[in-house]
Parts: C-alpha cells; sequence; structure tokens
C-alpha cells in the first residue's frame, strides 16, 4: 500500500480485498478526524481485527468509542484467549454494561439492545421531564427519541415519544401524557421475532424487559435491519442448498465454506444415487428402447426446476407470516391448478418438439407418435408431482419443528429426481407396450 | 363470518383468508378505539381494498388517518378508474401533499419520502428552537427527531438531532449546533441504492433533496425495513426461477402466478431441451453400454447442485455489495479450490458406491472398475465446471447490465446440464474405448 493518506471512501471501497495489515495500516494513514466515523461504521468483525493489531493505548482509546452493545459485538467477535484483555482496558461505567450484555446470545432482544434509554417519573411535569432530558443527553449519548415512565422498581410504567412532549403543555403531569399501551418484547426473545414485532406495529424502538417487567433496554430500528439482512442472506443460503455463512464471502476461510457447502451437497448426492437404483430398475427398458434415456435429464429437470419454483415460493411466504400451517389445504388447491397448468404447457411444448424434430430429422423411428405421448404425459405428472411436494414439504418440516428453509430445496430434489423417473417410465410401459417395449 | 366483535388480534390473524366482504365487515366490527390503529398497520393494498368498499363518507373519514405517503401509496393501489374518485375525497392540505408524491414512482426515494418534516432557521438560538418545534409539533403529526436547517429557498444547510438540541446551551444560535456534512439522497434514487446509503452510514432518517438541492422530504428508518424485506423477497423469488411475485402468496391471482412461473419455467425447459439433443448425440454409445444411462441423473444433479449453491452465494454477496465486478479473479480463485475439493468429495463417495455395489451384488459386470473411475473423473469435471459457471455467470450478467439474481440459475442449470452430459461421455469414450465403447 502507498505511503500516502486515504481518503475514508477510499478506504471503505478497497476494505474487502485489504489484508489485517493493510487494513490497521490505511486506518492510521486517515486523516485524524475521519478515523472515528469511519471506525463506527465497520462490522463489529472488523472493529475487533483493527483493536487486536493496535497497541494497548490505542486499543483502550479505540474501544470507547463504542456504544456499549457495539462494544459487547466486538468482544464477542474477539478470540477468546483475547478477550480478556480487552474488557480489562475498558472504563467504567462502559465495562459493567458491556459485562451486562454479554450475559445474552447475539441473536436475542437482549443481545441487540442498548443499556443506554431516558427514564422518567411518573410525577414529573412535562416542563421538568424537559430541563432533566436536557441535562441527562448532556451526559452520555442516549436514545433520546422516546423517554420511558417507570416506577422505583423499574418497571415500565409507559412511554413518551418526544412529539407527545413537544406536543404537551409544560405543567402537564407525564402520567397524563404518557401510553400505557407500551409493546414490549423479553430480552430472551429470538432476533427474529423481534424484527416481526417492528414490521407489524411500525414501531421505531421497542423497550426490552426481564421476567419481572423491569426494562433493560431498548432496541431501535437500525438494529433490526441488520437482523433483517443476516436472515433473509441465511435463507438464500439455504435455499441455494447449503449452510448458511456466517461472514462475507471474501472473508470467510475456504476451509470453512467447503464444510459448509460438502455437507449438503454430499447429502444430496447420497440421495440422488437413489437415481442410479432407480435407473437401474429400468436398465432392460432403457436397452430395448434407448430412445427413452434421451428424455431423462429433460424430464427430471423439469420435475426439480417446478418443485424448486413451489418450495421458495413457500418458504419465503412462510418467513413473512404469509402463510401458516393452517393454510395447508390452501396451498394445495393452489398448488395443484398451478401444477396442472405449467405441467399442461410444458407438455404441450415437448411434445412439438418431438413432431418438429420427427418433420425434420427423422429422428424418433416409427413409434414417434407414442414416444412424444409418453414424454407429454411424463411432464405433466412430473411437473404436478413437483409442485405439489415442492409445497407441501417446507409445510411438513415446520410442522415437524425443522427449518423449511433448510431441508426442503434438497429434499424436493431428490424426491423429485427419483420419483419424476418412476413416473416416466411407468408412463412408458403403459404407452410403449407392445410396440417399442 | 360469526356477529360477534373480533379484537384486532384475531382479526389480524385471521386477516390473510378472509374474503374482502369479510374484511370489510371484521374490520367494522372492531371496537371502535382499535379500528385507528388496525387500520394503519394494512398494507396499501389492504387499505385500498378496504376504501374501494366503504361508503364515500367513511373513506373521507379513514384516509384522512393516514400519512402523505401512506395515501399516496394507497391511490397507487387502487384500481385506476376509482382513484379520481379518491383524490376527491381528500382534503387540503393532505391532498396537495399526495399530489407531490404521486409524482414519483414507488420505488425512488421520492415515493418514499414523508413531506412532513421539522425546519429551522440558521440564525436561531437554540431555545427559540425549541418553542418553535414545540408549537410545530402540536399542529401535525411531524418527523421531529431530526430538524432540518434550511435557507429561504429551501435548500439544506445542515441538521440538528434532538439529542444535539437537548445537549446545547439555549443561547448557542443553530448554526453554530447543526452538522453541516449531511447525507443526502436525490428524489429519484432508486430504494436499493437508498436502502444501502442507510446501512453504510447507519442512519435513522435521510433528507430527499432535488436537482437544486432544495429538501422536499424525508425518508425514514421504518419504510427502509420494507424496502428491504421486498428486495429480499425479489431476490429469493428470481433465485428460485421465476418472476418476483408483487404480492403476497395467497392474495395474488391465479392466472397472474402461473404466468410468472411459466415464463421461466418454459424458458428453462426450452433451454434443457438440448440435453435431448446431447444424448441423441450419444445414443450409440449407450446403446453399447446401457450402463453409462444409469448414471446420467446422478451426473448432471451433482452440477445443477454445486452451480445453484457457488451462483446463490455470488448472487447474495453482490445484493450486498461483499463482491464487485473487479472482485472476478479473486471469486474464480476461490471457487477453483472449493470445486476441487467439493468435486473430490463427491468423486470419492461415487466411487465407493460402486466398488460396494459390486462387492454386494455385482451390478457393473467385468468392467466395474473402469465404470467406478469414468464416474469418479466425471463428477470432479462436472463439479468444478458446475461451481466455476455458477459462480462466474452471475457476474458476467450484472457486467452485461442485467439482474444476476433472475437469470443466473437458469442458465446455470442449463448451462451445466448439457455440458455436463457432454463431459461425462467424454470421460466415458477416453477411459471405456476397447472394452465396453
Amino acid at each position: 500500500m502507498a505511503e500516502r493518506a486515504f481518503s475514508s471512501t477510499e478506504l471503505y471501497d478497497a476494505w474487502p480485498i485489504l489484508s489485517v495489515e493493510e487494513k490497521v495500516e490505511g486506518f492510521q494513514l486517515l486523516p485524524l478526524e475521519e478515523r472515528e466515523p469511519f471506525f463506527r461504521q465497520l462490522s463489529a468483525r472488523d472493529e475487533a481485527k483493527l483493536l487486536e493489531n493496535f497497541s494497548s493505548a490505542e486499543r483502550r482509546n479505540w474501544i470507547r468509542v463504542l456504544a456499549p452493545e457495539d462494544a459487547a459485538d466486538v468482544i464477542q467477535e474477539t478470540a477468546p484467549q483475547a478477550r480478556e484483555d480487552l474488557l480489562s482496558s475498558i472504563d467504567e461505567p462502559l465495562k459493567s454494561e458491556v459485562k451486562g450484555l454479554l450475559a445474552y446470545a447475539e441473536d436475542q432482544a437482549g443481545g441487540l439492545m442498548s443499556p443506554r434509554y431516558a427514564r422518567l417519573r411518573p410525577g414529573m411535569t412535562v416542563e421538568e421531564a424537559f430541563s432533566y432530558l436536557r441535562r441527562d443527553a448532556r451526559d452520555r449519548e442516549k436514545n433520546v427519541y422516546y423517554a420511558f415512565v417507570v416506577d422505583p422498581q423499574e418497571r415500565l410504567l409507559g412511554v413518551v415519544s418526544f412529539r407527545d412532549l413537544f406536543s404537551a403543555r409544560g405543567d402537564q403531569s407525564i402520567q397524563d401524557v404518557m401510553r400505557r399501551n407500551v409493546v414490549t418484547a423479553r430480552d430472551d426473545l429470538d432476533q427474529e421475532a423481534l424484527s416481526d414485532l417492528f414490521a407489524r406495529h411500525n414501531l421505531m424502538m421497542i423497550p426490552i424487559v426481564d421476567a419481572q417487567s423491569r426494562i433493560k433496554g431498548v432496541v431501535t430500528h437500525d438494529d433490526i435491519i441488520d437482523v433483517l439482512r443476516e436472515e433473509a442472506t441465511e435463507d438464500i443460503h439455504k435455499i441455494g442448498g447449503m449452510e448458511a455463512l456466517d461472514a462475507p464471502y471474501l472473508q470467510i476461510p475456504l476451509s470453512q465454506m467447503i464444510k459448509k457447502r460438502g455437507g449438503w451437497l454430499a447429502a444430496l448426492f447420497l440421495g440422488e444415487m437413489l437415481t442410479a437404483t432407480a435407473m437401474g430398475y429400468y436398465e432392460d427398458q432403457i436397452s430395448r428402447a434407448v430412445v427413452l434415456a434421451l428424455f431423462v435429464p429433460l424430464i427430471i429437470s423439469s420435475g426439480g426446476n417446478s418443485g424448486s419454483q413451489a418450495s421458495t415460493l413457500v418458504i419465503r411466504a412462510m418467513a413473512l407470516k404469509e402463510i401458516r400451517i393452517s393454510d395447508w389445504w390452501r396451498v394445495v388447491r393452489r398448488e395443484f391448478s398451478a401444477g396442472i397448468a405449467l405441467g399442461g404447457i410444458l407438455a404441450t411444448i415437448g411434445l412439438m418438439r418431438i413432431l418438429a424434430w420427427q418433420g425434420l430429422f427423422h429422428s424418433y423411428g416409427e413409434h414417434y407418435m407414442l414416444i412424444a405421448l409418453t414424454v407429454a404425459f411424463s411432464l405433466l405428472g412430473v411437473v404436478l408431482w413437483g409442485t405439489l411436494a415442492g409445497s407441501v414439504l417446507p409445510i411438513v418440516l415446520r410442522l415437524l419443528g425443522f427449518d423449511p428453509a433448510s431441508a426442503s430445496a434438497p429434499f424436493v430434489a431428490t424426491l423429485v429426481d427419483v420419483t419424476g423417473l418412476i413416473i416416466y417410465f411407468s408412463v412408458a410401459t403403459v404407452i410403449l407396450r407392445g410396440s417399442l417395449l
């Protein structure tokens, strides 16, 4: 890396392809005033990497600029042997805040929350609340867009938005202005359920409470954006037929990536071996009518494609809560109609293709019409079956307590490939008996 | 539906499976105080449906509870012939705000923004700002967490967060307190780019400006959550091999769903027809060694699975800006290593399977070792090729200006299936020449 100062935009753009040493060097070459905003916008993983390579004075300095929930994330990303060292370099009160947060898993509401929020007593007037909040805000960084009204045991009584405060008269009492009907979340709530709460109620901030209804912190919208991206990435990876990667593509070690892909690929392969068994069962028919083998890839890929359309649709609709388990019969009815229509379209195209090739090249001998009908009826059956299996399997998996996203694609693929062969050769046996077979 | 009042939670849960008439009836049976929060949390599509079925007095009443950007969304969801009618039932000033928003496409920053925001002049003191904002907030609903400092031509000079106001002294001037370095977005910016801006800078609110740098409105975090869900759904549908549906699964008309799935399914089918052509080319070899046909589904599905893993990974990483076009060589190097490793794993399993079956059932005759080697080398080649093709194609499509998500899955599937057959039969020709072939 050249020995000149980079702008933070240049560094940001080059970031993914830099080595750790280059990152540290690039960061230290940034103009002084750009370092703090740059450091704050990094991922917890990158912040941890920089801190590990800093001198202990720098480390002490830089962990201080983070909000407690971000500092806790950084410590969770740090190698275990360096954690104690990093914790000991944090000053109070940040240190105890961070320790409190480390008790929660990263994907729980408690792991996402900020322990810094504005607090009011029910008996204050609006005017008193204003001056209290103004004093409090000077003190340290806080989420001041909502203030939470609590009793002496820290139990949540109500919430006052700043909009409420601004539109109230100065002499009104806080308990007359506050809203009592507050949407809260328990500290052990899963982050996916928490993001559903945000979406359902259109909220900006949700207070997090413990089992005794005491407020422990707040989660804001911007924390949820990261959760949503993460959950969508996980689902997309699973639909793509692998375990979800937990780091950016260019940063995850190759060995880990191979493990996460190889596991499912091998499982799929073991399942697909049944196709060789099924084909072996029909070896006789193939040797009598080799022409049957020509359409095997076309038939099974059509079943696979229609199955993956249906399972993708249903998986996503379940993730968005558009479909619940109890809707299974409505899904089956829809997919039955869709499967007949889609199978009909492919059957028609397949029929025309064989007739056209026969007309042009005489590819399929005297029984071309029977072959065309075999392919057409098989397509109808395979597409219908693929569509039904693809749509029902995610629902069955959810019913059994599995994650529909992670297992559907492989199951559907294997199921539809093997049964597709059985459908194809069964149709062939019926239609071609006495002619080719 | 029974003639008793539902709670809003019951109605919310039943909502997806109700007919329009039942929705209208259920809504009108809600306790009075629950109707407004229930109405506000509905999707624009549902709000439009209810309004269309209300009396004109009710319609006037209910459109009024919406924020201008939500009212504009509702009008965009309304059938064209009913739009004028709905617009005419809106009172000023909401009507002109809505009309201003309708000029923007739904997926532009301008279509997402709220035209109501708090505005300050640079010369005010903090104390004056407070009382001005308190007066203003009583007036009508506003996004008051940030106030924007503008000149007389409405050009944006800076921003003051409420946290800044709270921590400032009352006699300071706004221009001394405001931050001048404001991240803004142009009103015609695409919503996906806008959501990247939010994620990159960790912002709560972004002011939207026109070509003359005049502020037109603000977009807040909660608008972006919906955008993120929508974009992820689109990508997931495209990766599943169909056009993205633009309505919830149970609500989209069957005919539209068939169109969106049938198009890609037919395109894929046309591509896959090349497999029949390729197989036809090797018909002779198959008739001499029918055993070769047995492994065709296994080989091409392995190529397809490894290809879809790689393309899914790269598509998602590009959507998250983890990979750019210029990283293509790094991607190729990683996927080359991954492909060799994954292909090696499958080749080993395949080899052992054939040797085991031969030992147990004598399935493959005297040349079983050559057959096993043919399958193993083909797997290595097909998986490596699938992995490389799957990872490079999305990058090439982006380079050519296409959406990588929508076309990669089909292209990769077809490409890998056809070339997989060619690889398999070529390997067979080399290894089995003089024995089976």
